[in-house]
């Protein structure tokens, strides 16, 4: 590589993360009540400067799980260590770090990831962090796919297919965009075709508030539709490329535009929503599915910070 | 009390719990998947028939402390026990139950609780209980009172000071009426006069989709307004009665309406919103304030078992 493209790719590649707000700087302590952190309590920047990648999921035990994943993978495992949580003050999240990879749960639902994102950017922020990706590895209802595919997200959808993000602030509706890092969501695909281990797809994945009525279920306590609505529902959305539903990719897109953060979403389809409501595979089958993004997601780190290790 | 009164007293006490979807009877199993329970599975009468008062909160660790605390106040408590989590198969949610007295964690956000209140509906219904009391124990941002505030919610309204709730169904909203059981709320008033241990009030309280920009805060990650206009909103709030924010009571109120649970919403203020916008109180300070919604409820749960055992 000569010295022009090297110093062009460096420019390119020194991203910070950005926070939109003035009135952080006029506080003396900024204390992450969620995470039981804070800027006068924590030094976030010897405990986070290194990030590069995080990678964050509803279950405190995935990411858990995740984080000794990608130190076995990165060959950073300490026999010894118990990956302690980071978040020990609180049980709102848990949050566990291996040298460049911070891995935090965010719980279910839209405003329980933004509160979490909220929170995150500022650490981020606080901890000087430069080119950062974060991806979401997390589970969904696949619309017509074989249950166990891999849906990397091309675009998050709301309940009527539009890619966009509905914000309330001081009572009004803002509307923000739910792009998300094309190039990302290419080399995660060509990535999962290296690994050669489960089927993987890009998609349009739709977010919903509710997981029954919103997602036409019909196995909720309360239903007033048929079947054959929830079919007509559904294949609607299938001509609207959505190939899987979940609820937090929307605001995960939204807020992680605003702030610099190169995002991506990958998420397991735990069932084909066309052929029924319940998970009622095995315990077994269905960890073996929530285990494939993870080995997509730490597959791809691996590479990355190989490449990077060589370009230095 | 002469037999007519105590005859009448019984009929309006007969309430059973409602689902309103006819799929439910054609299902062979129903797998409550986020409690890792199911009617296949689990003996759901023999394990909760006798379910009198459920007490949910967002918080798993607070949930188990409730439990500890309501064992004692009823003189149930097992020296040994150390109060199983029913839902210890999965980590979304946390459940335990003493007596009548059942006890469960919702994450944070409407989405969350609604996935739990789904399922918790569908569980009271297969475990055919009757006369169900439910009351959110939580914590909030009150508006213009002193922190440490109990607010009985009277109604619950969304960011625009509404008292409803829209509920996406197969992309359309429906809008869900959030009333709660006024004869409720005044006799937990009434109790907490009893107990005279820390202000109780009764008040509107506004739900939101998100803790940072939602409810006005000046130190999330994006902030796009000024003090002034915060002050402006929350004050226009105040004058439509609302006493305090949280994120859980529209969908919860318009939930159990819907079938059929006498519900009630117990906040505790954490701090005054007009004064503030971080947590910035004492770790004690903090847990001492989440333990009085807690012993307000106890104590009209002891109340309750008391008249009822009297009555036998």
């Amino acid at each position: 590589m000569d010295m022009d493209r090297k110093e062009k790719q460096k420019e390119q590649c020194s991203s910070p993360i950005y926070v939109h707000n003035p009135h952080l700087d006029a506080l003396k302590d900024d204390i992450l009540y969620h995470f039981s952190l804070g800027t006068g309590s924590h030094n976030l920047p010897a405990m986070f400067g290194d990030v590069k990648f995080v990678c964050v999921g509803g279950s405190p035990w995935r990411m858990k799980s995740f984080t000794e994943f990608i130190a076995a993978e990165l060959a950073m495992e300490d026999p010894k260590s118990e990956y302690p949580n980071i978040c020990a003050g609180t049980d709102r999240y848990a949050m566990y770090k291996v040298g460049p990879v911070l891995s935090v749960s965010h719980g279910m639902g839209i405003p329980s990831i933004a509160i979490m994102l909220h929170e995150l950017i500022k650490l981020l922020h606080h901890a000087h962090c430069t080119d950062v990706t974060i991806i979401r590895i997390g589970t969904s209802g696949g619309i017509g796919l074989e249950p166990g595919t891999v849906v990397v997200t091309k675009q998050s959808v709301d309940a009527t297919f539009q890619p966009k993000f509905e914000q309330v602030i001081l009572g009004k509706t803002v509307v923000r965009s739910t792009d998300l890092d094309q190039s990302l969501a290419q080399e995660l695909l060509q990535c999962s075709k290296r690994l050669n281990q489960f089927e993987t797809v890009i998609g349009n994945t739709m977010c919903t508030l509710d997981f029954y009525e919103g997602q036409a279920r019909l196995d909720g306590a309360f239903c007033s539709y048929t079947e054959a609505d929830k079919q007509e529902y559904l294949l609607k959305a299938k001509e609207a490329e959505v190939c899987n539903i979940e609820m937090e990719s929307s605001v995960f897109a939204a807020m992680c535009k605003l702030s610099g953060l190169r995002a991506a979403v990958v998420c397991v389809t735990l069932l084909d929503r066309l052929k029924g409501d319940q998970l009622s595979s095995s315990h077994e089958v269905l960890n073996n599915y929530q285990l494939r993004p993870q080995k997509l997601v730490g597959s791809y780190i691996k590479q990355q910070l190989k490449a990077k290790a060589e370009n230095r």
